[in-house]
C-alpha cells in the first residue's frame, strides 16, 4: 500500500484540476493585474472573475471579498483590522478558549495595545454557550470572534445564533471557517457574518492563498499598506496563479458538495465506529454529531501523553495522522493542545490524542487498513492493550 | 512578432526552470511543514534548504531570513514591526520621498499611531543626500528605510554608506531591494543593513512569494501572528511551492548573474541611446549611470499629460510598457508619480513618462522593433513630432 494521508485538516494536496487551471498563469498569462496594458487587463479581468465567483459561494457580493495570502493572514487583518479602525468605539473583544493559534496570538498581542480580550470557554464537546456570549457582550464591545468548525476536535458552532446576538447588539461578528469551508455549508446573510475568513490549502488549492468576506459598511484599517490593490484594503501584486487555483478549488467544492459530503461523512463515521469497536478504551474527542465531515479526534486511556510516539509509529508505517493541530505540532515542548484543555482533558490526555482527517483523495481501503494498522500501533506501544 | 514585454519592473513571467522546479511541491510533495509526519519532515528540510540558499546569496546567517507573502508585507512588517517593538526607544523614522507606495502609505499609517515620520528629498537624478540623512537622524529616531533601486526611475542609492551611518548612529537600518536584487549585488553586510526586503516576481519567480532579512537581535513585532512558523516572527503554513520557485529564481538570477547583467545594461543602453537619437525631444529620467540595469524611463517634452495615451497606442501594436509604477497605474485620478515630482518634474511632464523595463526574456529583435514603433507611436500622437 502506498503511503497513507490522514491529516487533511493539516493541508491539502492540490487536486489536479486546480494545477490545470493554475498553469497558463504561471508562464504565459502572467501580467500584474495593475498594470493598464494588455497583459494586465488580462490578469484583472481573471481576478474579478474568481472574486465574483467565490462570493457568490458566500452569498456576497464580489466587492465584499479580498484576497489574502492566507486565512492566518486573513484573521489577523480582520481582528486586528477591526480593532484598530474601532478603537475610539470601544477596545473588547470576545473570541474563545479554543480558536486557532493565529486568533488566539493575534488576541494576546492585542492585549498589549489597550484592547481587553474575553476569551469564551466551551463545554464538554467543545459547544460555546450562546447565552454566555451574549451576556459578554457589554457598550465597549467592538468584535465577536469565533471560528465554525474547530481544526482540532471538528466541533462546529451555531453562527447563525451568534451573528443573531451580535446583530442585534450592533458588534461585528468574524468566523474563521478555514476547516468548514468546502465541507458544511456557509452563508454571510444567514449567518448574520460581517467578516468570514476562509482558504485555499485546506480545499485542495494552493498555498499561500487566502481570503477575507467584508461586509459593506464596515470599518476596518488595511493591514497590509501599499499600492491600493484589493480595494485598497489589502496591498500587494495580486498572486493570480494562486487565486485561480483558489476559486477552482472553490468551484470544484461547492459542484460536487452534497455527494463528497456523504462520502466523506460515511468514511468518517466508519473509521470512529471502527475503532470504538476494536481499540479499548478509545473515545472520540469533541461533538458526536454537530462536527466538520472529515475530522476524527480520538483519546485513549492508558496511553496518556503517548500521541506524538503513536505518530511517529504510524509514520513508519506510511500513514500520517497529527497529535494536535499541525500549526503547534512542531512545538518541541510538546505543550498539551489549548482545545483539549480546553474541553476538560488533563494535560497527560490531551497529549494522549490523535485527529485524523480524511480528504478528496482518501478511499475505505485505507480505512480498513488504518484501523488495523492503528490497534496494531497501539499494541507495540502498550502491550497492555492486547 | 508577437507580443512584447517591456514591462519587468512591475513584473515577470516565470521561468519554466522555475515552474519545473516548483510542481512536485503541488500534488505529490505537499505536507504542511509543521506536521511531525514524513509529508511534513519532508516539507520542512526543503524549506530549510530554500531559506539557508538565499540567506547565503545575501551573505546572511539562514535564521536571518523570514519567508512572506510579498514584498509589499515585507515591507510593511520591517518597518512597522520595528516601530511596533521599539516605540519606547523613540518614534522618529527617516524614509525618503521616492519610496514603493507601500513604504510611503505604511508610514502614512503610522503617524496615526503616533509615530513622526522624514520623508528625505533628492536630487534630480533621484539620489538622496547622504550628509542630509546624517543631519536628520536625532535621538529619537529608531529605523531608517531607503529603498535600493526605485521601481520607476531606476535610480540605485549607495546603501554602504548609508547603512554605515545608521550603524555608527545606532539606527536600524532597512532597505526595499525588491527592483534591485537579482540584478545588482546585495549583501547585507557590506551594506549595514539591519532589515532588506526581496521578492520573487520581480525575478521571474512566482507571485505570492517574499522575504525579509532580519539581522540577529533586532527587536521587532510580528506583523502576523499565528502558530509561531518562522522563528515565531512570521506565522501562516509556509507555501512550500513558492518558496522553491523563489530559491529557483534567486539560483538563477545568482549562477548566471554577470552575464545576465552584462546583456540586460548592452540592451538597456541600446534602447536609451535608440530612443534618445530617434525620437525628438526625449530625455532620461533617473541618475544615467547609477541605476538598475533593465530599467529606462523617458519624458518627452511636448508629450506632456500623454504618457497613458502612448501606453495604450503601444499596447495595440502588441508592446507593454508602463507609465509610472503598476501599484499606481490603475489609479484613475491618473495622479502624477510621486517619484517623477519629486525629481522635479512638473505634473504634466510626470505625466508624460513612460517606462520600460527590460527582462531575461527580451532579445535585440524586440528592441529595435519597439524604438521604431515608439517613434511611430509618438507622430500618430502628436504629428508635430514628424
Amino acid at each position: 500500500m502506498e503511503r497513507i494521508y490522514f491529516d487533511n485538516a493539516a493541508t491539502t494536496p492540490l487536486d489536479p484540476l486546480v494545477l490545470n487551471a493554475m498553469m497558463p498563469y504561471f508562464t504565459n498569462s502572467f501580467g500584474n493585474a495593475s498594470s493598464l496594458h494588455r497583459f494586465g487587463t488580462e490578469s484583472k479581468v481573471v481576478l474579478e472573475k474568481c472574486r465574483q465567483q467565490i462570493a457568490n459561494y458566500l452569498n456576497a457580493s464580489g466587492d465584499e471579498f479580498v484576497f489574502t495570502s492566507s486565512g492566518t493572514e486573513s484573521n489577523n487583518m480582520a481582528i486586528k483590522g477591526v480593532a484598530f479602525a474601532n478603537r475610539e468605539r470601544g477596545n473588547h473583544i470576545i473570541t474563545s478558549a479554543i480558536e486557532h493559534d493565529c486568533v488566539l496570538s493575534t488576541c494576546k498581542w492585542l492585549e498589549t495595545q489597550g484592547f481587553y480580550i474575553t476569551y469564551l470557554s466551551v463545554d464538554s464537546d467543545g459547544v460555546i454557550d450562546i447565552e454566555q456570549l451574549s451576556k459578554c457582550i457589554n457598550p465597549k464591545t467592538i468584535l465577536v470572534s469565533i471560528m465554525h468548525g474547530n481544526n482540532e476536535i471538528g466541533t462546529l458552532q451555531n453562527l447563525e445564533q451568534m451573528g443573531a446576538i451580535c446583530r442585534e447588539k450592533g458588534v461585528y461578528f468574524h468566523s474563521d471557517a478555514c476547516q468548514s469551508f468546502g465541507k458544511v455549508s456557509v452563508d454571510v446573510q444567514l449567518m448574520n457574518l460581517d467578516l468570514l475568513t476562509i482558504n485555499s490549502h485546506k480545499i485542495y488549492g494552493p498555498k499561500g492563498v487566502g481570503g477575507l468576506f467584508i461586509k459593506k459598511g464596515i470599518k476596518i484599517t488595511p493591514w497590509l499598506h501599499g499600492g491600493s490593490q484589493e480595494f485598497g484594503i489589502r496591498s500587494s501584486t495580486e498572486n493570480i496563479a494562486g487565486i485561480v487555483g483558489f476559486a477552482k478549488a472553490v468551484e470544484l467544492c461547492m459542484t460536487n458538495f452534497s455527494k463528497e459530503i456523504d462520502v466523506l461523512t460515511r468514511q468518517r463515521d466508519k473509521l470512529i465506529n471502527g475503532i470504538l469497536l476494536n481499540v479499548k478504551n478509545a473515545y472520540l474527542n469533541g461533538h458526536p454529531t454537530q462536527r466538520i465531515p472529515n475530522n476524527i479526534n480520538i483519546c485513549i486511556r492508558g496511553l496518556e501523553g503517548e500521541a506524538i510516539r503513536l505518530l511517529l509509529i504510524l509514520d513508519e508505517l506510511g500513514i500520517a495522522v497529527s497529535a494536535g493541530s499541525a500549526c503547534s505540532s512542531n512545538d518541541k515542548s510538546n505543550n498539551a493542545s489549548h482545545v483539549l484543555r480546553a474541553i476538560g482533558l488533563n494535560p497527560f490526555e490531551a497529549r494522549g490524542s490523535i485527529r485524523i482527517s480524511l480528504g478528496r483523495f482518501n478511499n475505505d481501503e485505507e480505512i480498513d487498513y488504518f484501523i488495523n494498522a492503528f490497534e496494531q500501533s497501539i499494541l507495540k506501544l502498550n502491550p497492555i492493550f492486547s
